[in-house]
């Protein structure tokens, strides 16, 4: 099998492919992915082949190199007006997480400070800028797991929710990077993994990392972390996040807002953990942060193979939710622990 | 198929039979079970094919009253300690319902009454205390719902965790009573059903028996119940319970507990829904009620018939969380609507 080099996006530079581990099929079989079309890219994306809002901006923006460098286009304007077309496109893969659109304009801004070189020029800038993202990623998302490891000690417990682990960046996590960094420095912590209906990426994703890093890992069905926090002590709840308001309120998997209530209920310090970058200073509050809504049959039908719920009831599938700002004791971010509103 | 008469838990007298819809099975198929060995009814408790606090009493009263006229033993001596070791024997199938317990001591409580007469009219008392047990189910559910639907208006929609629908009981139910007996007012209640993780009750029992009434369902995912309120205007939240203490927590299906919180956070009342004796006033506190812990294999691996979940990672499964008193509005009893403590 291809050589992640421990990473879940990958930059294959030599055959030019953006290369993912298939997360639709863990934990059951490991597959990697070699992508070099747009719909293949925007399928991965809409399809959570990748996710984790840090992991779906990294592979955008080697998505846009891998087409901008397969592109048959010599004329410099067709190749810009195919570049920012591309750009277009993968924007409408999915609606909340601000990382895929940051991304994408990342990209852009280099697309347009290169504007007046050849195009072989702006292909090699482009290469250049897609593979620092990457970088940069697993940089922020250590740095995360440092600010984060100062709170944990040998033999604390966190719960989490979803999956904002490596799986979810290009390598370390956001949520997971304390507990990772934690190991580094020689301290044991035990993880409670919220299975996070409907698609299960706690159990499927979460507990799949852990475990294969030799982390001790219990998961939970979604409705038993009320039941956890008040049987067994927790140290903390880490989560990830897809965008933070200019207040703080962050949208999150499903489920996220009602953990933090819980948390504030029992005591527990709830702690959001998160790139700089995904704090979105043109989102004024979380109002104004859009919910994507998912297929209902991800509720019906996922299960036996056979129908769960009658033809005649209705369902609700949010695929995110907001977590008011006052519910959150702090942001970890590579620049620090930070609290909300965030000022310029 | 058996006509059941629209009841879960039936006893057809004429062939000395308990009757039970089979509800493991359901949506897919409605299967009716006959037993009358007592190892099938244990099973049948154990496995879920009959569940819900009240239906599981009735079925274990039915139950006693079938093995006994099933009985061999014309010894007086011989045939009451073959009762009784079948009490016992049923009274280990679940362990945190109370109404099980209850209603195999109102069993053997007929028993010691009609001790001095013949084997014969023993059996013929057991028949009929089992038969009256019956009946009064179906009358202290209508009671609640009558006491509940007064509550609600014309428009209105309620949340529920799992199933304490007719399902769970004879007929009509406790926390689906008040929508069961609102809809016979004339007044359109509309129904959100939590899932109900790891069984699905609520998405396999709850949304299969209210759609069957022609009322509007709505299934979502446990972790969804915190958008739900958050969006959605709620005019209560109704659920059943297993058994509640004297001081008023209350034991019910796991999530029951955040769900309240939850329901606090956003000011919606929450009721319990149950018979009256389903009040342990021999339980002082929460803290004295036994939590069933389950399989793990239930989360890890029911789920596209492949493992959910890596064999290395430990999981939680238990059956049932407890409620605070003080996170419960009230107790919606044939007696009319409760607060704790529970005085004699």
């Amino acid at each position: 099998m291809y050589d992640m080099h421990g990473e879940t996006v990958h930059y294959d530079t030599e055959t030019n492919r953006l290369m993912l581990i298939d997360q639709t099929l863990l934990p059951n079989k490991t597959e990697i992915l070699a992508l070099y079309q747009k719909e293949d890219m925007h399928r991965a994306i809409k399809i959570l082949q990748v996710r984790g809002a840090p992991a779906i901006g990294v592979a955008a923006a080697i998505g846009l190199s891998v087409l901008a460098n397969e592109s048959k286009e010599t004329e410099k304007e067709k190749f810009l007006a195919e570049f920012e077309a591309n750009a277009a496109y993968l924007k409408t893969a999915r609606p909340t997480a601000v990382n895929l659109f940051w991304a994408i304009d990342e990209m852009c801004k280099t697309l347009n400070a290169y504007r007046a070189q050849s195009v072989e020029e702006i292909k090699t800038a482009l290469t250049e800028k897609a593979l620092a993202m990457h970088k940069e990623d697993a940089e922020v998302c250590h740095k995360i797991g440092e600010y984060g490891a100062a709170l944990l000690e040998d033999g604390d417990a966190v719960l989490t929710h979803c999956n904002a682990g490596r799986l979810a960046t290009v390598k370390y996590g956001t949520a997971l990077a304390p507990v990772y960094v934690a190991k580094e420095e020689g301290k044991n912590v035990s993880v409670y993994a919220d299975e996070t209906r409907p698609l299960l990426q706690g159990a499927r994703l979460t507990a799949y990392e852990l475990t294969e890093a030799g982390i001790q890992t219990t998961v939970l069905c979604d409705n038993m972390a009320s039941y956890l926090m008040a049987h067994k002590k927790l140290k903390a709840v880490f989560v990830g996040c897809d965008r933070v308001a200019a207040n703080g309120d962050t949208a999150n998997k499903i489920g996220t807002s009602g953990v933090a209530i819980l948390a504030k209920h029992y005591g527990v310090p709830f702690y959001v953990c998160a790139p700089f970058s995904t704090i979105d200073r043109n989102t004024p509050t979380g109002k104004e942060i859009p919910i994507e809504q998912r297929d209902g049959e991800e509720l019906r039908s996922m299960w036996y193979r056979d129908a769960m719920i009658p033809e005649t009831a209705e369902t609700l599938n949010p695929a995110f939710d907001v977590t008011p700002h006052e519910l959150i004791t702090g942001f970890i971010t590579e620049k620090g622990i930070l609290q909300p509103p965030f000022a310029e």
